[in-house]
Parts: structure tokens; sequence; C-alpha cells
């Protein structure tokens, strides 16, 4: 089997289950090397990225675009909408079309799960995930745990750390990519949600299930909340927003209930009312800009990893 | 009170009314540097500018955006549409999360007056207002002035004119902005336009007002008309369109009583046979072409006084 | 009569009627030597190019910004949606005050024939026609002359090939500016598609249409397939697709009676089970996706011929 590098080299990052601990603490400090010298000169001069995001997300390919330009690579936009795939085209064209044009690597955002790792079989290229279906969200979990290693107490020290993901887990990316980071880095991991919106797993050691958040409050070094769609009431997943925010939202009242040393996180956009109380989404705990922050040094890193051999 | 020069490196261009007559004329002067070498050594190079647009712009966007470019800095666009703001995320956290990213100031159009003043509250960096609801325009009043010191025969001597503004007052904010720089300039301002598009003025020693372009034709220096949205007439304010230009357009034979020296302005786009005869922007006396043209001028100028700074 | 550089230099490239043979034969060989190394230093830093697409066109565009990129040049996007033309501004306006932020040429796409010949008139600067109407696309018959000099045994001896444009040629911009390289370098060219989509042709040495593709299989060294968009069945000039496909689609069956060097092309994007059976669209005679690329090396090749000058 391939090393996490050589697997990033040359088909890209696809999931977080490609990385082991050390590649994921290398990124760690690179990005906080990055952090620490945001501009710094330019490593990938000459280095082209497509960027395909067939799904909308200004903030995450911003958060590409920005880290692209930092070390010197040009990065092009392929919209969902503009693209010729309203029209008929296959995917497989569309993306074989955007690669004749010569970049070195792709960015693919898309609704469909596995849809990067198809295309890097397709191109021959590296493709980074920046998002596909309910699958993975591999460089907002990078992004997390690098917060984490900055922010908490612990200091990187992840085998110390109990993990409340909460919310809508069966249909997060996001939840399966920090699941698989934790997993690798040692942590102890409670997935805490209705019933409906909670996976079916397999025998894991660090993964439990619950369905009360209040059991937890008092043991979670990380309040990780997830974003819960309104869809899930008319799917009748959640009975009324009352009944999940009553059970599930980290209120101020269990804010208080909190160790003093808690994270509390959110991979935004945080919709107000829903998840957290916009006093603790903006409080000293919260980490949640820092979160959006750390992206755009993360993916300098992933980038920088990625592509830096190609320059010559 | 800080100076001029110190509110807009802190806090950016809100409103004409933070700045000053020597600050103004510093800008235009900068400006017309900038028009004689128009691709200059870049001076911000590394330096990193959001611009969110909350309303669709083209034209302003890009002249930011070509303004950025010459001077080396990078401009990121988030749109109104694409933004998580649709879906219900509060202004506050958008800005907050592009600001993340690390942006050393945003370029701001916004349907909401003070938005720009706000949201540099909100991050603690300097936001160029380009446009916010009916309030101000800043720039565009800026490009104004220039095109005036250039091409006027009076060579900057803003004393002595005498300067029309015609239309829609009341919702125009270039016009808020070209009264407060007439006001700090020293030029004698009236508005024109049918009283239902009027602004209740307190006591100004220097801005009057009328119903009747043709009382003030032959003593204008300046004829700056502003654009009517066929929406007034919807809102029973102008009662048709051949009403509003019989009496306010500038015709062709209302052209042949201005003075010769007469410059004839207008902030575009110009709508064809609503606030100007075609044959009149397109012809000698009119400078809306160049006053287009010296806005990216007017923005190289203000970008490198505002964020010039920033530089090693 | 200017030579073909100098009305380049100074209008831009309208029609492939501007150019002559030699002049074909240069950007070709211009374009080969970007493929051989195609980040080649830039030798049009600090020029600007003004994108006006008033069709959307991701795919060219983006052509166009990776080749501007590769030489060192700066492009704008103007969107055809985002612009005020949908306001009601006259396209003169949109164009004359695009041009007034000082590009050096303008990209055009336009749904109007005539549109670059138009704005170049109005500008006093070059235009390149990006596709107008059913006019003419040059940049894409460039590109596939330079892949038929690649890819083709003949090498570029282009008075020994017969070439076949099969589908709706009377809509087709591509037809009509292939139909030109094609005169221009000596080739024979037989048109085949249905009667209704013929364009009635004046006398003409080296053209000649056919209704049917079967007849032409065994003596065409070029198969180049246009798309045929759906409305024509509503507009009652295909009876079906299906009666379509069995008449002109290049189906396995019929690609097996092609000549062993005849080339497969299109101009993108192909749409399944229409023109072009998807395994012969994707098997070795196809050379649609280098069409692709190798329009990024004419389009590098082309700016630096029409816009080189400009550099100090």
């Amino acid at each position: 089997m391939s090393s996490p590098l050589e697997s990033l080299r040359s088909a890209g990052l696809h999931s977080v289950g490609q990385l082991d601990r050390s590649f994921i603490l290398d990124i760690v400090s690179r990005a906080a090397r990055f952090k620490a010298e945001p501009r710094p000169e330019p490593s990938l001069t000459g280095v082209e990225i497509a960027m395909l995001f067939l799904e909308n997300s200004t903030r995450t390919r911003i958060s590409f675009e920005v880290a692209a330009a930092r070390l010197g690579a040009r990065a092009f936009n392929f919209d969902a909408d503009a693209s010729s795939l309203a029209k008929g085209e296959t995917l497989k064209d569309t993306v074989e079309t955007i690669a004749s044009f010569g970049c070195d690597a792709m960015v693919v955002r898309s609704p469909s799960a596995g849809a990067p790792q198809l295309i890097s079989g397709w191109i021959g290229r590296p493709v980074i995930n920046a998002g596909d279906g309910a699958h993975q969200h591999p460089t907002q979990a990078l992004a997390d745990v690098f917060t984490i290693a900055e922010a908490h107490e612990s200091r990187g020290d992840f085998g110390r750390l109990r993990v409340g993901i909460i919310g809508d887990i069966v249909n997060s990316r996001v939840a399966r990519s920090l699941i698989d980071a934790f997993e690798i880095l040692g942590s102890e991991v409670v997935l805490i949600g209705p019933k409906t919106l909670m996976p079916s797993l397999g025998n894991d050691a660090i993964v439990s299930t619950s369905d009360n958040l209040d059991d937890h409050l008092a043991t979670l070094d990380i309040v990780y909340l997830l974003r819960v769609q309104r869809e899930r009431i008319d799917q009748g997943l959640i009975p009324s927003i009352g009944e999940y925010v009553s059970r599930f939202a980290l209120s101020r009242e269990r804010f208080t209930r909190l160790r003093p040393s808690a994270l509390v996180m959110h991979p935004g956009p945080v919709f107000p009312g829903m998840e957290v109380d916009s006093m603790v989404a903006d409080g000293t705990s919260s980490v949640i800009r820092r979160q959006a922050a750390n992206g755009v040094f993360v993916r300098m890193a992933l980038l920088e990893t990625v592509l830096g051999g190609l320059v010559k």
C-alpha cells in the first residue's frame, strides 16, 4: 500500500481515511507555520488549479482560492450552473474538458458521494475533495483538528480528548471526516442526536452514540455542533425546531454545565436559533470563527504538500 | 477627532463627510498621477481585499478589481446570491467568516444604508463603501470630483462652480455623496427634480432646491443627471415617463441653452430616452465615459491611501 | 488592404476570412511551441483583457482565461446577466464603459452575429471573437486546424485533406469558421446534413454538400461532427432524434467504414447519444479532447500575436 503522501500526490485527498497520524500532525504543523507567516514566498508559482464546484459554497471555494493565491498558484472557477452539465453533457466529459486545459490538480465540491475519487481516476491527476454528498469533507476536518491542537489546553494530546459530535450525523460529510480523523488520532467520540439522524455503525471501539446531550455535557472536551437543515422537519425526521432545540441545541444553560476548558465548534454557517445560542457561539469558549480562519492555513499546507513537487 | 487619513486607515471610507478639502484634493492629484501612469510599480503586493457585493453591480465591482490588480493586490469576490445569507445566516456571521480568511480590507456594496460602517465595526478593518442603500457612494463622488477638476475650465477652482443635480434626489446615494463633496469644496449646489423625489433638507447655506430645470440651465457649470428608475412611476412618484422627460430630461433643445463650458455628467448606466438625450450623452460636453474611466484611478488612489501602510 | 497582422492588432480577430495561409500556419507553429512549453516566461505582463460573455460558455471563457494568465495578462469577467444590459442599457454603453476601465483588448461572446466587429469599431481596440451568433468562432477553427496539423498523418499538408462537416451546418458558427479556414488552406470540404439544416451556398469551388453520410465515410480524412440542438426538433427541422441518429450520427458501425487514418472531431460539449457514439468519441481516432487542450495553446498564440506589441 502506498504512503499517504504518495496517494495524495497521485490521486489527491478524497477522505480522511487515506491519512495517518503522522501525516495529519505534519499538516497541522505546516498550517501553524503558515499562520505565523500567512503570506509566504510563493512556493507554487505557475501551478494551476481547477475549481469545480457542482454545489454552491462560496466560503469553501474562497478559502481554497485564498490559499492557492497566497502560494502563487492560479485557480480557475468552473461553476455548477454555468457548465454544460446543465445541458446534458456527462460529468466525465465536463471534467475531461476542464482537465484538458492543463490544470495540475482539481478541487471538487459535488453533491455526489465519491465524485472526487471517480474524477481523479478519469483525469489521472490529484483531486482534493471540498465536500462530496454525505460522504466526506476532509479539509474541514483537518482545519478542525488544527484548531483543537491550537486552542484546547491538551495542546495536541488528542488521546486525552472526549469529543461530542451533535446533530444530523447521518447526513453530515463533516461528521464522517471528523470521525475518521479522531479515530486516527485516538480521541474518544460520542455521536449525539435524534435516533432518526444517527447512522448505523459497525462495531467500533471508539465511537458511541447517544440521544441525550445532557448526559454528556460534563465530560466533553469538544462540543462539535453540526448544521441541522430545516428540510429534516419536512422529511419527518425531526418533529419541530422547538423540539430539536430543547433537546440538542447548546443553550446558555447547557453551556454552563460544560467543562471550563471545553471548546464549542461548528463548521458554519451558523443559522440563528437552531444548533447553538448566539451568545455561546460568539463567546470565549467558541472557536467557530477560528475554524474558518484555520481552514485557509490547512488548505495552504495541503496544496503545498500535494503540489509542491511540481514546481521546478 | 481623528484626521481623515487616520479614520480611513482604521475604519475605511463610509461617507464623503469623513473627508476634508485637502484630503479630497490629494486623492484627486494621486488619481491624476495614476492616470498618467496607469500601470505603476505595484505598491500593494500581497495585500488582500474581500469584495462583498450584496447588490449586483458589475461595473463598480470591476472598477475596484482593476484598481486592486494594478496595484498588485488580490481581490476575492463574495456574491450576494452565492453566499449563505440567502439561507438565513446573519450578515454579521457572513462578514466575520469572510474576514477570518484574512483580508486586509473589504469593499462592500449593500442595499442597507450604514452597512459599511457596521461591518468595519464588526471586523476591525477598513471597509470601503461601494454604495449602501440610499445613503452614500463616496468613490463615485470622488471620481466625479476628479473628472470636474480635470475637464472643467475652472481647473479645480470648485468655489466658482454652480452644480445642478437633477432627478431622483431622495433615493440617490450618489446625490448624497456629491452634496457632501461639493459642500466641502465650496461649490454651490441646486437640487432639481419633482417635489416627490426631493429630500427634506435642513438649513443649509449652499444647497437649494427647484422643480424647474429650465430656470437653471443658463447658470449651471455642472449638469449632473441622476438615474430615474421606472419603479417611481408605479410608486406614483412620477406620473409618466413622458411627463418626467418633458420637465427634467436634458434634451437637445435644453442642451443648447447651457453655458458652452458646462459639463454634462451622469453616474451610469444611462438608459436611453429617460434622463438625457443620447446625442447629448455622447456629445463633446459630456464627460460620462470619463467619469467611469476616472473611477478606476480614484479607486487606485484610495486603495493605496487606505492600505499602503500594510506592505512591508 | 492591410495585412492580417495589422488588421488583428488594430481590430482584432472577427472571422477566419481576415487571415491568410501563412498567418494561420504561423499561429499553429506558435501554438505548438506553447504546447511544448506551456508555462512560458510571461510575455504580456500588465496587459489587461476584458472578457464580455453575453452568452454562457464556461469552457471557452476559461480557455481564454488560462491562456491570458499563462502569458501574465489579467482578465476581467463581465457576465451577461450581471451587466446592466438586462436593465435596458444599450450594448454600446456597456461596452464603452468596460473599455473606459482601460483594457487593451476585449474577448467577446455574443448571440448577435457581427457584435465583435461592431464593438471594435466603437472602442478602437482589438476584439477577439469568442463566438458570435451563427456567424463565426475563429479561435475554435484555429484550434481545430492545429489539432489536425498535429494529429493527422498528413502532417500539415492540408491540400491533401478531404473534410466532412456533419450536422446543423446552417446554424453553426464553428462550421462557418472551419469552411473559411479549409478554403484558405486548400482542403476539400463536404457539408453533410439534412437539407433543412444546410446553408444556401454560392458557387464555391471547394465546398460541396450532401445529405448522405454513408456515401462519404470511405473518403473522409476528417469527420467533423457538429452539435445538433434538440430545439431543431421542436422547430420541425429534424423529425426526431432517432431519425437524425440513424442518418447522421457517427455510430460504431459507421466508424468501421472510415479510413484508418481518419480523425473524429467535435467542438464539444458532446451530448451522449446524439451526434457520435460515446465509444467512438472516446476512441483512439477521436481528437475531441485534444481540440479542447489545443484551444488554450492557440489562444495563447493569438493573444501574444495581437497584444505582444503592447508590452514595454
